[in-house]
Formats: structure tokens, C-alpha cells, sequence
């Protein structure tokens, strides 16, 4: 948060001050964020406006794609918040927002999501289609290229709308999972881990409960990108500068029964829904029944075991003043 | 629209125009009045501007109660839409938008809702108590009062938290229903209607399908003021100048059975909600299917048939720019 504060330039004479959390979800860990977001502005304010700080009144944008649970976000809303709250529906590919009307925008373990899968992995008469896998980590070559293209095309597009809907001065704050620097995408440990239920996917298609063409249809639209891909491509927006750039590492947690489970559950939280509008609700015990075993096979393989850290970006970038 | 179109000051150089809905429920009515009040925010600054005209982007922000269904809201968002969209949760009755930051807010058919029941209506041991009804036409002094202070005060605290809200030359449009001019709240005709539900719920009580307690504890939170009334308290608000104030008469119909199963079928769709959060989801079917008859005893009364058209309030205010 310290370089939140330092690199916001706040006026005397702004009386609103407006942020937005792409890829919000439904709380609450979106709430505790946008406090912490307030906090650092409202500190900024103190200090640079000493006693006659007039703190700005806060509008906070609260962003997911249209089919998000708004209502359950709404519900939740504290009571004690000391902001007016928006609910903005769509996706952040796109413009969302007026022009130059944010002043903060923070996107936290969003970006990886595509909006949808590529198309041409899909499709049985193209090079790139990714017969047998639910990722691409162990894929093709044409494959993981559709998948990194995707990314950034829509990390591109991204970048445009943000540029434009921030306010001369306003920053832009991004937190996601990278893969390690120096690596290929097909070694991006965490896909391979999703890849795992691909495994428990295509036993269940040797068992003939579920089709092998629907199964051959399915893709997770998740891509990993390197940090220093994310920085290239911010640095080459020319409306943005970036204030802060930081890779920050954590322990990969397979060890224990504990950490299977653990891990298999936050899978199932991220993929259930995505699973269940391609293969119906049913699908879901069954298959997840399965993923822990083949995730535990996974964290025995060299593949995973090599693995020292996890890498995730932590990113400030400014919208500059004279455009 | 004209008065919108007349009224409004428009800026060449604000860039973005901030419109809000209070009481959108979850559409597809309030996306057609916004299409239209955009249309006319066009037309003003075409015309103001002639050929350098710089329309702004308008964002137009979507507001109700917090239980309303955002999620069917968002999903109705027209495609094609013109503007940015958000959803703000929470009573209109205070403060939701930013100070000075909203450019034409409306509300329709909205504002004689209540947020709540008067508390004391709802209370056996206050001369309020309004036992036996589910409105306050045929009650006593007392219960009549708690609803009429009800609603001012509501409409005071409606008004003072636009007045905040809007920008210097902003406007407040307000569409609502009122009783006809000169005559005395338990002579509303609307409400009388609504009291017949009151009749179908106490034969429900007697027949033991309801305790007599539950029918006694449920009020329907709506008053209908005179639109002078409404028109005073606008006045009296120092930051709001009235530019239009218009009586629209519609007549009433309650003559043919289609009359009355669509009258019915329209107080089922206002009051279902509230029915099913007092009594329980299984009393809405029975108590409809007595209500028609209620209603067409009531239609045959003089208290109806002297009626000679309803009421309702269209009325233009606009913020002051000295305040």
C-alpha cells in the first residue's frame, strides 16, 4: 500500500474519489481490500493536506462478469462502509467505465482468466485442436500458442480500457499468478496441476461416464504469463508508467494429505462452475472424488517436486498526465 | 421529455453525464426511460452545440433496495446500449450518490413506498395499533397520522439527499401516484383497493387458514399524498427549484371481469414479495383467488363508482447552482 500512497497524486479540490475492483467476485475479500485501498488515500490526504484535508467522498466500483452473484455481493456489503457502492456488470476487456473517470483500479488473481477458451482448440479440423487435455501444459505447440495469444490480446485490451478510464494521474494496481521467469508455458507448474483433473476427466471417459467429445470440448481458459511478458506489455502502453514492479514468491504447498485436500477444494471452488455448465451439476462429486489422487501422483513427479517457489506479479502503473 | 430538454444546462465541456434510476426494479421498463432520456440529453447538447457538439458518455446507474435482483437486472442490460451501467444497492431515502456528482435522476412509481411500516401501527398497546387492515383508509386518526408522517418524513429525507447529490443545473424527475386534490387520505381510492385484500385475508383469518396475530401484524408500507403536497415539500427545499409540476388523470378501471383480473393480477405482482415475507410463500395462491371477488364488490360501491379519474404526479426540480 505504501506505493499506492506515494505515487497518487491527490487534489485539494477533488470531491470524489473513485476506485474499482475488477474481477471482485462476491466478497468478502474484496471488501477488506477496498478498505485497505481507502486507508492508503485517506492517509495521503492527511499528510499532503495537513489540517485543511477535505477527504474526498468514495465511490467504490465493484466489477465481475454479468453472470457474477451480485446479489449475494450486495448482501454483503458492510454495513459500517465509508464509501457509496456500484455494482458494474461485464467484462473488463472492454471499456467499462467514462473516460478518465477512475482515480484507483485494482485487479487481484483476475487477469489470468480468459474470457473464453480459444476457439480454434476446440475445433476438430484445426492444428490447434487440444484433443485429450483440459490446459495446455502438455499440449501442441499450435495449442499453447492459441492459449498465449489469447492472453495477450485480451491483457492488451485490458490495458487500452484501463489507460482510458483513469483519471490523468490514476493508478492502476494488478496482483496475479505468474509462471517462473525463463520458462516455458508448458512448465507452468499450477496449469499442470489443473491438468490433473483432466486425468481424473478422461478415466471417467474410459468408464463411459462421461462422452469423449464433450470431454475433448472442454478447456479451462486460464493462461500464465511471465511477469516480465505483463511488464512489456504495460511499458508498451504509452499512456501508462510504472510506479512499482514486483515478483513475489510463495512455498508450492502439495506435501501433506492436508495440502491435497486443500489444494483440490480450491480447484473445485475455482472450476465448478465453468465444469458444471459444460458437463452439468452432476459431474462435480464424482470428479473431484477422483482429483485428489492424481493431484498427490502429481506432487511425486520431478515435475512438481524441482519446484522451489510460486511466482505471482504485484504491479503499480500510473496514467501519465499529458495525454 | 421537453421539460428535461428545456431545463437542463449542459456543458460543453463535461465529458461524462451521470443519470440514475431510483426504483428500477429489474427492468425492461426503466431501460426504455433511460433510452429515452438519453435521447433528449443528446438532442439538448446537439442542439446547444450545433456542429462541435462533444456528447458526453453517459453512465447511468440502476438503484433499489438492496433484495432486489440485480442479477436479472444485469442480465436484461440491452446489448446495444449506449452507456456505461451500474447497479447501486440501497434506500433512496438517503444518501447513495457522491455530493454534486449526478446529472438527471428519476424516479417512477417509486415513491409512495415506504421503507417501512410505521412501527407503531404494528403495535398492540399503541392507540396506532391498526388491527383488522392492512392500510390505513378505513383506520382511526392515529393510524392515518403514522402514515402520513411516515411518508413526509421519508420524502423530506428523499429530497434532501438528491438535493446533495445532483450537480449545479441537475435535474430530479418524479413520476408517482397520488390522491385526487382536496380529499382527505382515508378517501384514496387506490389504497381502498388494495384495503379489499385486507377482506380476502380476514376471511382467511376466520376459516383458520391464517392466525388472527399474523393478519393483525401485516401492513402494506404505501401512502399516497395530494401532489400539491408533494409540490409544497419540494418548495420548501431551498437547494430545488420547481421548472415543471403537471396533474396527469387517468381514468379508473375496474368495469369488465378483464378490469378486475387485471387489477388483481397487478396487486399480486406489487404486494406478492411482501406477502410471502409475512405470511410465508403458500398463502399468495388462496389469497388470491378470494381477492378478485373483494375487489368487484368494491368496484360496485359509490366509493369507487364516484370516482371519476386517478392521480398522478409528474414533476420536474432542479438543483440551484447558488448552494
Amino acid at each position: 500500500m505504501n506505493t499506492i500512497e506515494e505515487a497518487l497524486e491527490v487534489s485539494k479540490h477533488s470531491q470524489i474519489f473513485c476506485i474499482a475492483d475488477l474481477g471482485c467476485a462476491v466478497g468478502p475479500n474484496t471488501f477488506s481490500c477496498v478498505n485497505t485501498l481507502i486507508e492508503a488515500v485517506q492517509h495521503k490526504y492527511k499528510k499532503n493536506h495537513s489540517s485543511d484535508a477535505k477527504i474526498p467522498e468514495f465511490q467504490v466500483f465493484f466489477n465481475d462478469h454479468v453472470k457474477n452473484d451480485f446479489n449475494t455481493l450486495f448482501k454483503r456489503l458492510p454495513s459500517d462502509r465509508q464509501y457509496m457502492a456500484a455494482g458494474v456488470p461485464g467484462s473488463f476487456r472492454g471499456r467499462i467505465f467514462p473516460k478518465s473517470s477512475m482515480n484507483l483500479m485494482h485487479s487481484a488473481f483476475a487477469l489470468h482468466w480468459l474470457t473464453r477458451v480459444p476457439q480454434e482448440v476446440t475445433r476438430k479440423d484445426s492444428p490447434a485442436w487440444n484433443k485429450g487435455n483440459i490446459t495446455y501444459v502438455r499440449s501442441s505447440a499450435p495449442v499453447i500458442d492459441a492459449f498465449e495469444a489469447q492472453f495477450f490480446s485480451e491483457m492488451m485490451d485490458f490495458l487500452k480500457a484501463r489507460s482510458e478510464e483513469l483519471a490523468p494521474g490514476g493508478l492502476l494496481a494488478i496482483f496475479m499468478p505468474c509462471r517462473t521467469e525463463c520458462t516455458l508455458p508448458s512448465e507452468t507448474t499450477v496449469i499442470h496441476s489443473f491438468e490433473c483433473l483432466g486425468d481424473a476427466l478422461a478415466e471417467m471417459v474410459k468408464e463411459d461416464l462421461v462422452t469423449e467429445d464433450l470431454a475433448d470440448s472442454f478447456n479451462i481458459p486460464i493462461f500464465y504469463p511471465m511477469a516480465s511478458e505483463v511488464k512489456e506489455l504495460v511499458s508498451s502502453n504509452k499512456h501508462l508508467s510504472i510506479e512499482r514492479f514486483e515478483e513475489i514468491y510463495l512455498p508450492p504447498r502439495l506435501k501433506t494429505p492436508e495440502d491435497i485436500q486443500f489444494g483440490s477444494a480450491h480447484v473445485r471452488a475455482a472450476f465448478e462452475g465453468i465444469l458444471s455448465e459444460h458437463f452439468g451439476h452432476e459431474i462435480a462429486d464424482e470428479l473431484f472424488n477422483r482429483y485428489p489422487e492424481k493431484l498427490e501422483k502429481f506432487s511425486m513427479t520431478s515435475e512438481f517436486t524441482r519446484v522451489e517457489k510460486l511466482e505471482f506479479l504485484f504491479m503499480v502503473a500510473k496514467r501519465k498526465d499529458d495525454c
